[in-house]
């Protein structure tokens, strides 16, 4: 009976490491992983994350891109646990990691005859909020082709950070764009004024 | 002894029926519900399944929204357990469900001064395989309004069956306007022959 029980709690523990533990692991690997001097890791899986928003040709700056041809898609995904605390709160908990996606477009092809849809990678670009890590809380990382890690850009020499912080609508992020994302931040109230020069 | 061993094995049974069993009714939540009539309950969470591309003022028949002033954004979710059973096959499998959300556009908003981003949902459409509910395997369900159900599109009467079966490149779905999916078709060999009319 003994030798039974101890079968039977082997064969229980062995279901508990054999399932829940993996299951744990793997969605521990959606976080930010950093090498040495703060270069973050290419994240693999980000297609995977939620998706947050889509545009086509979007131009904060002067008109450059208007009048295009071939205007680029945006899309943007956040890891899937920053996205759950996002609904809960209205806010990003530190390790929150986005992902952007830049895509050209195509108009003709198939069945298609007008509009836009995506095609090939141009570059991807990821923000990851890490308040230990970096002075103004939030880090951009320009990852160039496929390059598998990719430093940090400089905040005195990228413009990324400056306009994130003056004009993302929460924390540092663009969440005026992201249409569910702003449903949540104006029940939550935690979208913050907005700058008298870019209303 | 006994008594110890058949209170740890008590406890490891409770740690898999309490970790593990919710877990899996979680993820059983994506797939398709029926009512009776063969109505589909309207999928709560589709912003959360795995998304696979969005398009911009996208034009199958005649060209009627070219030079439109509003294009409309079509974003495409699939659920997580067809995607990932894609992956591997390059193969919808039985259960399938797609959302198809329409949004509509804005150019000028915030800091964005050109090109398109997201606004309200206009309308969602759900296409589901049910190989022993429908006899063409597929079945299309336009959501009306806020609707929390919607009755089959009527294959006779519909568009949709006839345009996907005949112009979809993998099984009745369109992932030759998915890149990331029609990657995986090509390397498993599941991409259907073009129709004359169409390339």
């Amino acid at each position: 009976m003994k030798r039974i029980a101890t079968l039977i709690l082997s064969i229980a523990i062995l279901i508990v490491f054999g399932l829940v533990l993996p299951a744990q692991t793997q969605s521990k690997t959606n976080g930010p992983v950093f090498l040495s001097d703060n270069q973050l890791v290419r994240p693999a899986n980000y297609r995977e994350w939620i998706w947050v928003s889509s545009g086509l040709g979007m131009t904060y700056g002067p008109r450059e891109q208007s009048g295009s041809a071939e205007p680029r898609f945006d899309n943007v995904f956040v890891t899937p646990e920053a996205y759950r605390a996002f609904m809960k709160t209205g806010k990003w908990p530190n390790k929150t990691m986005f992902v952007l996606e830049i895509r050209s477009s195509q108009s003709h092809g198939s069945i298609n005859k007008d509009g836009h849809f995506q095609g090939d990678v141009v570059t991807i670009e990821a923000e990851v909020k890490d308040e230990s890590r970096f002075p103004e809380k939030w880090g951009f990382f320009p990852f160039r082709g496929s390059e598998q890690s990719a430093k940090p850009a400089s905040p005195a020499t990228t413009e990324c950070q400056a306009c994130h912080s003056r004009n993302g609508a929460v924390d540092n992020t663009f969440v005026q764009f992201y249409p569910t994302l702003l449903e949540v931040a104006k029940q939550k109230g935690t979208l913050k004024p907005v700058p008298a020069d870019s209303k």
